[in-house]
């Protein structure tokens, strides 16, 4: 088990190597660290490998000319030039939060992106700075859109962060898709069954063969109205961005055939716009809604981004434990 | 069947005799018809007696002291004083499209406001003027937060909505219950059960009996994810707004301790912002979408909103066929 900050060290290192620089690669090992740190290991350490993959195939940009184009005092347009998503999101999102802490609101768009892990890692900056936002991006294909025999729409997250009055900050960031595919690749390896409802096969039936899930499509969560959401965040942060969308952001581990092009929304605006204890009244919410009766066997009502919290929290004071497949990668991309 | 003419007139004629203004009468008909027109009864006249008896109880306002506070150019605070929904929606949506059209964002929260009927007929207006917009409102307790065994949040609908480039916009407008409770209300008279996963009995078992599932809670789509969309709206439009929250909006059917004290939020923002051609986007959008193969027995991919669209202009086209007990309804409150 490395030590975190040796750990760190080296992935900086990995992307220094790759031609990033110092700053960038400080915030991609940043960002993966997060990730593993809060328990999303699918974006965390064992994307390491893609990523370089794709810088050395010059489809993600080293040295991008990142440009920042002013719409109005609260509204930004961002070219990221094909850069490592981590860095993209981590500008937009200081320039949605001066933007807010300026106007009262903040707009941010940004094109010519890439993959950029967690958004809920994005909407923690903007909560400790006591502002709301909410946070859309788009994903290469994976679900049907609704009443389609094809895959289509991202996995296109929605998150949602506000400030709670606590250390664990509010922070919705819910995948639109049942269920993730790594743990359809998972059940495959293990010879398990998948959940009903989740996916469909090749012909469109319902199946809870992995194999054969993984031929089909998988399915968005609560049906035609999950399938509206994911058309929303495509229409957020693809066609209003000038990113790609309708299926043709590419899968970072499979598609060599051009930059990614993800595109990012982020919206910003003070949490005490309208209320000036918007603190007292977030505190007073989630107390009361903790102090529901609950269902057998729940101990304790959690808002969203609680457990995740409460993760990082615990995983901060050990080190941190990685799988031996990527810590040869880790090795391997020192080496060269 | 009424003709439309005829019934809208009746419609502002009860509204008048309730004390309230001609404009303010004629809105709340527009928005009734409208919600009868797309097929969305539960919003429609069945709730008209509803509107007129909180009106009698001076629950609602009837001669309302609207105040409008500019934040700023972009944002405004509207405190309805307890007016009927459809009148602060619709004043708060016109200050929202007018401070997207000046700044190029606008953000408008509303408090002390009521029921205000579909969110989707607020989001046409911003459509129509080239405007993207999100809508939320809470509303009174139905579904209960994920793990617990009470009702607390309300079918608190998301509402976003774009121009498509067609005649019919693109308006998701998607409440977070699995079920509509008058849904349940129509099984156990009809003696029907309802389907798998959208309800507890009072012990927090699943249940499909209608009768138990109205003892009990219903339940968010999505699971948890739902509950954090769910509670994500009560924040945006209760705890932000400065309205009730976490439970305590009143149920307009009821309730007569006080007024509702719903709270709205409409976010608005000009769909060319960041791309010249948005439109000639989104229809490129649409239309690789609607070319998908299609599953079995599916004929066309419809976009959130087509379906609306189409039901209302089919349905504008002939009169207006209403049930005898809203007949009886609309003559008793003439009468009165």
């Amino acid at each position: 088990m490395p030590k975190k900050t040796n750990l760190k060290k080296k992935i900086k290192k990995i992307f220094l190597k790759k031609g990033l620089s110092l700053d960038h690669s400080k915030k991609c090992a940043d960002a993966l660290i997060n990730a593993e740190l809060v328990g999303a290991y699918g974006h965390g350490l064992s994307r390491l490998k893609m990523y370089c993959d794709r810088i050395s195939r010059k489809l993600i940009n080293p040295k991008p000319k990142i440009k920042i184009k002013k719409i109005s005092q609260s509204i930004s347009h961002i070219d990221a030039d094909n850069c490592i998503g981590f860095v993209a999101a981590d500008i937009a999102i200081k320039k949605a939060i001066q933007n807010a802490k300026k106007t009262g609101i903040g707009l941010v768009a940004v094109k010519n992106s890439g993959h950029y892990g967690l958004s809920g890692y994005y909407a923690e900056q903007a909560v400790k700075k006591n502002l709301i936002t909410m946070i859309f991006t788009n994903a290469p294909p994976a679900i049907a859109p609704h009443g389609a025999l094809k895959s289509l729409f991202g996995t296109n997250p929605i998150c949602f962060g506000s400030p709670s009055g606590s250390k664990a900050p509010f922070i919705l960031d819910t995948s639109i898709s049942m269920i993730n595919r790594g743990k359809i690749r998972y059940a495959e390896k293990n010879n398990e069954k998948i959940p009903q409802g989740v996916a469909l096969d090749k012909f469109g039936k319902p199946t809870i063969e992995p194999r054969k899930a993984l031929e089909g499509v998988q399915l968005p969560i609560a049906s035609y109205r999950g399938s509206g959401f994911a058309w929303m965040v495509d229409i957020l942060s693809g066609v209003l961005t000038g990113s790609n969308h309708s299926g043709k952001v590419k899968d970072p581990f499979v598609d060599f055939s051009g930059p990614q092009n993800v595109g990012h929304l982020f919206l910003t605006f003070k949490s005490n716009l309208f209320q000036k204890n918007y603190i007292s009244r977030m505190k007073d919410n989630i107390r009361t809604i903790k102090k529901l009766p609950k269902l057998k066997g729940i101990k304790r009502i959690l808002y969203p981004g609680e457990n995740k919290y409460l993760r990082y929290k615990k995983n901060s004071k050990k080190n941190i434990s990685i799988k031996k497949n990527i810590q040869r990668d880790i090795k391997k991309l020192l080496a060269n």
